[in-house]
Formats: structure tokens, sequence, C-alpha cells
């Protein structure tokens, strides 16, 4: 399979996170080979949090195993700490990220702690990670949340966020990706931090994950497929909406970034169909949720091809 | 009031169109009041088609000549012939627009005459208002629909577009807009098809009107920012809906337009605040339609300013 950009599904974790409904994992794990069989590469697929914090996620281990059974799937987790990933190592993650807030009180509401404090955190969990035998060692990613504007602080200063990522790199993380978790981004600002970040840690930065609050969620995707970004994040159905936006979708959907994607002439891997069938195991097993996405709804344009 | 970019509002035009309910002429009227209100400098008010083909329009001169009253606002309409348009001027019309499609399948289904008898038409409407006394000589626009793809007909040659829009810039077209009818268009598409017009008939191809079907419009704006586009169309709420999917908006949505605008710092001269209030009347006079929009549901983001 040849492509030339990587969408990475986070529904089953960020979008699952929101719901208030906990999926049952049997659902869960037949959710994600449907995913992996529409050729997704990489699927982000549980957070080794405290199940205390978070019920959803109370399956992690054994969802990440399974995973790990489905050929050729990069499979990816989130972890809080030095514990989470030593649980998610041991599960067989091929790639852990740590979310770090570019916000001052963005990480103080949602971490419980400073940005510093964090940081710290970041670098005992990249030398804990470096440390590991070769066969073991997944790869090591930071997520810098906020890092395009904050719902509580606004806006949020474009050398703090760059200033963090040359942080993270010198701690020893091989990616940092940005993260518009407010959904704020615009198509502008997208391209200016980006070049800003990269002028300083080059193609470690090397990912997106936007969200669609104001609607320009697709917008920002193409200004990065211009500046070279090849690794996108998305959630099939845009699962989990928005908590600042009601009814709207918070994670870009992956069915609509596929579409993109694929009419800018870049292979994705991604068959849409076999998404769609994704998408009906989501509409069976959350009959509650609103599900997202231009895609689903107006269907194929007549005579449009994917990437050749 | 400065301006770097025109928002031309065609919801009371292009929308009621599309909505089966017939808007009585004091609402209508009220409702371009508040877009005026708002800041909007452009409105496309109405139709000039026989009312027994598009009963929503049967009030065209009334509300003509009611917008014409309101202070400083460029009064667009459309006319699908000469005839029209001599009924367009008599009632004080600013700019005028015919619309031909750049696909010969639309062009029959949508106009029931060949993309050839169509130009013949735009011929003698050009010579037609060009004959006119310089006081009452409207603007002259064609409206290439179709132009970055049909459902009907699936890709539509980009050379046809290029050569379709140097005949009507010849034939004394003051300026020619590109449209993407069916909602197809994607951002590379967008670039390409802009630069090849562009190359033949510089900005007399000055406008782009975006549908949303895919969920791209904003993306392809953001692209015709680039690419020096300042004239855009939105239609408030996106109104009229998608023909093609249901659920979705066709025009792209006025309020998230001017957002997107806004937010990559250029002047459009609305106040978001007083777009929203022009809503509530739609949503008061046409309570079964849908109504769109991300910024209407979000709000505005924390510490967000409007260009200055």
């Amino acid at each position: 399979m040849q492509r030339d950009v990587t969408i990475s599904e986070v529904g089953p974790r960020d979008g699952l996170q929101m719901v208030s409904q906990v999926m049952p994992t049997e659902v869960k794990c037949r959710w994600i080979a449907a995913l992996h069989a529409a050729g997704l590469p990489e699927i982000e697929v549980a957070s080794f949090v405290p199940p205390a914090l978070v019920p959803q996620m109370a399956d992690a281990e054994a969802v990440t195993r399974f995973a790990k059974t489905l050929p050729g799937l990069h499979v990816a987790v989130l972890v809080p700490n030095k514990r989470g990933a030593e649980a998610a190592v041991a599960a067989g993650a091929d790639k852990i990220t740590l979310t770090l807030s570019a916000s001052e009180k963005h990480s103080q509401a949602n971490l419980r702690r400073s940005r510093e404090r964090q940081m710290e955190e970041a670098r005992a969990l990249a030398a804990h990670v470096m440390a590991l035998a070769t066969a073991t060692r997944p790869s090591l990613e930071a997520g810098l949340s906020t890092a395009f504007g904050c719902s509580l602080q606004g806006e949020v200063p474009e050398r703090e966020v760059v200033e963090m990522a040359v942080a993270l790199a010198e701690a020893g993380f091989d990616s940092v990706g940005l993260s518009d978790t407010a959904g704020y981004a615009q198509p502008a600002q997208v391209r200016r931090l980006l070049r800003a970040v990269r002028a300083e840690i080059g193609e470690r930065c090397d990912s997106l994950h936007m969200h669609d609050t104001m609607g320009l969620g697709l917008a920002n995707v193409t200004v990065g497929v211009e500046e070279g970004i090849r690794i996108f994040d998305g959630a099939l159905a845009g699962l989990g909406g928005c908590p600042f936006a009601p009814g709207a979708s918070g994670n870009i959907v992956t069915e609509d970034l596929v579409f993109l994607l694929e009419s800018l002439g870049l292979r994705t891997g991604v068959d849409l169909d076999a998404l769609l069938a994704a998408r009906a195991i989501l509409a069976e097993a959350l009959p509650r949720e609103p599900l997202h996405g231009a895609y689903a709804r107006a269907g194929r344009p007549t005579g449009w091809r994917a990437a050749a």
C-alpha cells in the first residue's frame, strides 16, 4: 500500500473519552478492527489513565493487546505519566503520546499542574522510554494542546509554543504534534506557527490535530499539507463532539479528511466505503451520539476518483 | 468603513429560492434591512424570473426598490435574459448577474438550453446593457455555474471554463465569477482554475461562489484569498441547504465566512453580532428551515478580535 499521508484515527480514544456511555470492550475491538480494515495505518486505541478518572478507558490494556493482533497496524496510546507508559509498553503499544498544554491556564485546569511541572514529567518520561531496549521501545510523541489558542486564556503566545516544542525535542521526543484543542486555529496562523516551530525543530514537528469548532478544520489541514505536514489526526464521524459547541464536531471528521486529502492527490490508503461501514458500527453502538460529516451526508461526488 | 474584502450576501435570492415556503415581502424587506444594518456591502436581493417559474421571487421589483432605499447598499439581482435585465434596470439594480453553466449537461437540465445558446443570450444581454446611459447602467456579471464539477456530468474540463470566461469578457461583462454549484471544488483545483482563468482575463475574474457540500467551502475560500480574490458570496445561516445533501448547508455560511476572513486579518465591515440578529429574523420567519453555521453554534472564541 503506497501512502503519501498518514491519518491517525483518534476516535477510540479522544472520541470515546468525550462520550458519557462506556463502550463495551468487545464492541470497541470490533470497531477498531473495522477501522483497520478500512486501511487506517494508525489508530489511537486507548489512554492509560486511572479507570477511576476515565471509566471509558478502563480496558486500555485489553484493547491495546487486541489492536496489536491487527496486521501492520501502528497502535498508538495516550499516557499521562511514566506509570502509564510502563503499562502501555507492557501491552505492546507502538507509539505513546504525552500531552502538554501550551496554555498555562489550560494546563492548570486540565492537567492540574503547571506547564513547568508537566515539562518535568515529559523529561522523566522521555528518559525512561529512551532507556528501553530497542525491541520494546515505542516511538514517543508530545502533543502540544491549545497550541493555537485556549478557551480559558484566549491567545497563546506563539513564542511559548515554539519554546515548549524545542524543550520537548531536546528532551528526546521523536515527534511534537500541534493540537488545536479549542478549535480556534485559522489558516494563516497555522502556516505561521508551523513555520516558526519547524524553523527550530524541523520535521520533528510532523503532525496536526485539528478541531472543527469554528468550521475551519479542513482549511487548516489544507494549509498544513501545503507546509509539508503528512500526519493528521481525525475521528470517525467527529465522534465525541465539541464541549464548546453542542451539536458541532470536535475533532475533524476522518471521512472528510480522507476525502480532502485524496482530492488533493495524496494517497491515504483508506477506503471511504469501508470507513462508512465502520461508522455503521458506531451508529449502532452509540445510538444517542450525533455523528458528523459531509461525506457521509452527501456521498461521493459524481465522477470523483481517489488519488492514484 | 474600510473594507479589504467584499461579502455578497445571496440568502434573499439563492437561499430563498431553495426554500419551498414563500417569504412575505414585508419580512424579506425587514431581513434585508437587518443584513444591511450588519454591514454587508452587497446583497443579491431577487431574481427577475417569471413568477410562474419561481414564486418565491414574484416580488422582485418591490424588493429591489426597497433595497435601493438602504444607504450605500450595492443591490444585486439575478436575471435570466434581456427582458429580466430591463425590469431589473427599471427597478434600479446596481448589479445584474446572468448565470451560464460550464457543464453542458447542467446547462441543458437547469437552463433548458445549450451552453452555446446561453452564450448568445449573454452577448445580447451585454450589448443591451452597454448601450444604456451611464446613469442607469448597472455593472454586469456573469456567474459560471458548475465551474468546478457537475453532479450530472462529473468533471468539467478546465479548458472549457477558461474559454467561456474569455468569451464573456470579450462580450463586455465587467466581471466573471466562478461558482461551485455542486460543491465539488477542492483547494488545489480552486488555485489551478483561478490561475488559469486569471491568466486570460485578469481581475475580471474577481469573485467566488462556494458551496459547502463536501465540507470544503472555507478551505476553498482560503485558497481564493491567497490567490487574490476579494469578493465572496455567502448565505446567512447557509439558507436553502443543499439539494444533493439533505441536512447540509449549500452556500457557505456568511457568518463563518466573515469569521474566517476577519481572522485572516481582512476587514469585511460586517458585524458578527448584528448578523446573528438578522439570523433571528430568519429563524422566526422560516421555522421549519434548518439554519447552519459554526459561529452561531460555538460563539466567539475567547479573546478573538475582528481585523483592525
